[in-house]
């Protein structure tokens, strides 16, 4: 007798070969057979005398009366199992393989139930899918775009949407009044495990429409898609500003599966650390940290190697204090020659603190401390388990800034106002008078969804009258010259009878790496390109030849 | 009392203000609107007092209580009508007026219709929709790539897709055994009506299969659109092979909504002109005509039109031969200085002629003769309207040849051979023999989807050993380091366990612009480009700046 594991796209099934109903020669084909071989198979299903409880298919296997072998296969590079032995680059150059591991194959599938059901609800809702053009044109505002010369236009290159933005305003403007497409977008930056060249968005928008009834809408689609790709009954989605985000969380991405909110002890409503000759505090504009429940037990070495995990550079803090508040009720802080018994006591009551938990504080410029509070506040969640992947907090964060102020890319010296979402994005009507006075304080009609910390969406309300749009550009520092050469069409368009509208869009590959409980996105993505844009299955980017850059009137320089 | 049409996605519905209900002001306000005025209007449904039974909305009408104007607008440059005043290209530069005309959004929604009907189908037969990527590499074979510079790395170069094809054999390699995909693809070749840069295929996959299950899956894919989309009861897809078509119709899509078969008076099986002196018929290989229902009724004015028809360049036919059958029953031919009463008996009952009945004949090489019969044909199924958009009959057409012969692109002095479908068709097994002595003689297991004339959908069984798929890429000129360094993944990819595998495209524009009843795709397409490949609207492609130049190495050259 013999077992032999078949595997399909649905599972493994076992094949059982026996001598008395099978030939000899079927048995000893049977025998030739190698991993990965493709085989067909013939026989009668039967129930397994020894039954596996683990495997869907456990309780049959298959009695083989007739077996032809499709195609051999030579030993696969890395193991084809749940846990395998290959490494990334051998995964991505056999990609075809590492696409055949279970994991793997059920994240592929996952993407098309949340594809499916995305569609589904959006379909219901009659939102309309239009496919908007990938051979588009090049802008400077955004990231750096990915372009294509044009053979027919010599010196002239299409660009590759980032988003298919003005297109579906345009599809406003028109009169579809609801939209929807699933569609690829391009970005070339500089990539991380996140971050791909070409990704895939959800991408929405909505006429005659308020902010309100898009948040409604499409928390309908977060929670319709809980319900059918998870099987989660989504508690409703709860709201929170963009400066309440920063002041509780430091984040306007906050992860709320957990507390540890900030406490300010130092701040606009209160200073209970100046005066005490700390140096430190007493230079700050803010003094905060974060309650870890339990943690007093850590040891000074561990608190001193969280203090250099503070200090390294991707975070930068100066500094850590702590403050423990032992079982027995005493309390230790890494400032004792400053702050007294009292003054301690004082921050336990601000912290609402208990024996047993750990007081971290860090002090400095009020941004700045927000920031670097918030990576402590994230990693102290991953070090007590309040991260768990397969537990789901949903958050509106809204009233985004409109503005943000940056270094000119062009002129280092100078800074420019940035659009923080995006130049089309509308400013609250209450707050444009403040364009022309104070436009940092302007707050933009604007909203992320955050999943478990991650930004898996985002969207505005839109300008629709030209002026507005305008003075937006002009704003950003565009000439009115530019911004009619680049949006010409789309201020044109303002004229003839645009609706007020609004949208959205989501990042697919995103959000199903949230539902299938993993960081990284790659193995979200069926063929994915590596740190250095490449895919290294196919070989790409290569040369190409010299006759294709003749036609398209292009030299390679400088390589 | 005034009443104004207020037009939405939806339809157009009256709004009526009364002097009764309304205030002074409300009336005032709505005798300011123009054209394309964005405005919200509250009001009450009332039963019209004169109905429109021309529009769905006709029975009632609204009578408002409130009325706010949300954007007023400019006049259109042309009418936003069914039937509008505005050329092509006005249209194009303001495609989001173009868009609010009721045949255009139809067009979109019912493009939307298609795409959710094949999904649902697909879905329901368990194929997974897999995103290939875009960003892929650029190969010799086939129409010419798009190509995007890599910043990352210098000197290289990604290609757009011309079809997923690769990628979706690499998913049946991966044991996705049912794998399909809505996705745009891209050729870089000159433009006509029906051909755009980027466009939409239905791409399809499936493992373990033979030619016949993809028949029959893609046949009921069809079926089912009809019916859900044109409430069509498609009757059972005949079939018909390459070599039957040519013979019959010259083409290997027929228009098979009419007759009009060729009649050979002269081919392999018979002879029915030679040996009366006329050089022309005599020198040809082949002496085929079509007999025109009802035409003897044609001028000799007519008739020499035609002629010309025929012998522009489009089509070069040295000439056109007829014969009438006369309603009283007499012949009258174009050559009756050779052909007596008797022989023209004969055409006559070759092609089954009754009184009225015009002949058509063609002669020459055979080929040629057929290509050039088979416009005639179509041109005749025109002008007797044997061929309305809303009549709709659906043929595949199978066994095509896997190579044609044609000139060596690079070296006009050489011929080669060229794939037909693709170089990762399967020749018939039977076939292959052949592939070393009469290479033009082998049968591909490949096949299209023929409606009304137009392929919307072709493929094929494919390649899956190593051994062939080389033997192949030999046949086509490539060298082995060529053919490794260009598909070595795909040949590497079969020698790990490759299921045999077939699949189909289906050209999605085209299919909607069937189900539209319309002969172009452009508006079917959201934002089309015109014939040199430009975005008129955008003003798009266009000059970039000489940063993005530098970032990506490249220099434009020769303009």
């Amino acid at each position: 007798m013999l077992w032999i594991d078949l595997r399909d796209r649905y599972g493994i099934t076992q094949l059982l070969f026996e001598e008395s109903d099978a030939s000899k020669e079927l048995l000893n084909n049977a025998r030739t057979l190698g991993r990965e071989f493709v085989v067909a198979a013939k026989g009668e299903v039967i129930e397994r005398y020894s039954k596996n409880d683990k495997m869907p298919t456990g309780d049959i296997e298959v009695r083989v009366h007739e077996l032809v072998v499709l195609n051999p296969a030579k030993l696969p590079p890395f193991l084809i199992e749940d846990e395998t032995d290959g490494g990334e680059d051998l995964r991505m150059k056999y990609r075809y393989l590492d696409l055949r591991r279970s994991p793997i194959r059920q994240n592929l599938m996952l993407r098309h139930q949340v594809a499916r059901h995305t569609r589904r609800y959006l379909d219901d809702l009659e939102f309309i899918e239009v496919e908007t053009p990938v051979l588009i044109k090049s802008t400077p505002e955004g990231a750096r775009d990915f372009v294509v010369p044009s053979r027919m236009n010599p010196g002239e290159f299409y660009a590759l949407p980032q988003s298919p933005q003005t297109f579906k305003q345009l599809l406003m403007v028109s009169g579809f009044d609801r939209y929807y497409q699933i569609v690829k977008c391009f970005r070339d930056e500089d990539l991380r495990a996140d971050r791909q060249p070409e990704f895939t968005q959800i991408d929405c928008e909505m006429a005659f429409v308020t902010q309100e009834d898009v948040l409604n809408t499409f928390e309908g689609l977060i929670r319709n898609l809980f319900k059918n790709v998870k099987n989660i009954d989504l508690p409703e989605v709860p709201r929170m500003t963009y400066a309440e985000a920063m002041q509780r969380y430091g984040s306007d991405k906050p992860d709320i599966r957990f507390g540890m909110e900030f406490v300010e002890l130092k701040g606009a409503s209160r200073d209970l650390t100046s005066g005490k000759s700390f140096n430190v505090f007493d230079a700050a504009e803010l003094v905060a940290g974060i309650r870890v429940p339990g943690a007093a037990i850590y040891t000074r070495k561990q608190l001193d190697e969280l203090t250099e995990w503070m200090r390294r550079p991707q975070i930068g803090a100066k500094g850590l204090i702590y403050m423990r508040y032992n079982e027995d009720g005493t309390l230790k802080s890494s400032v004792d020659k400053f702050y007294d018994e009292s003054s301690l006591q004082q921050w336990a009551a601000a912290f609402d603190a208990q024996p047993g938990d750990l007081l971290l504080l860090i002090s400095g410029e009020a941004d700045q401390t927000r920031k670097q509070l918030s990576e402590l506040r994230l990693e102290m969640g991953n070090r007590l388990g309040l991260r768990p992947a397969d537990e789901y907090r949903v958050l509106w964060v809204v009233d985004f800034p409109l503005l943000e102020y940056g270094e000119d890319e062009h002129d280092a010296s100078h800074g420019r106002w940035y659009a923080m979402h995006h130049p089309f994005t509308s400013p609250k009507p209450e707050d444009i008078p403040l364009l022309a006075t104070d436009p940092g304080k302007v707050r933009a009609n604007a909203y992320d969804m955050v999943i478990n910390g991650v930004e898996v969406g985002g969207g505005s309300v839109r300008i629709f009258q030209k002026e507005l749009q305008k003075k937006m550009f002009e704003i950003l520092g565009f000439t009115a010259e530019e911004a009619q050469a680049q949006f010409g069409f789309l201020l044109n368009a303002f004229e003839f009878g645009a609706p007020p509208h609004a949208g959205i869009a989501f990042g697919f590959d995103r959000l199903c790496s949230l539902f299938g409980g993993a960081d990284s996105i790659r193995d979200f993505i069926a063929f994915p390109k590596n740190n250095s844009g490449r895919d290294v299955m196919i070989d790409s980017p290569s040369p190409i030849a010299a006759q294709q850059l003749k036609e398209l009137n292009i030299k390679v320089s400088g390589v």
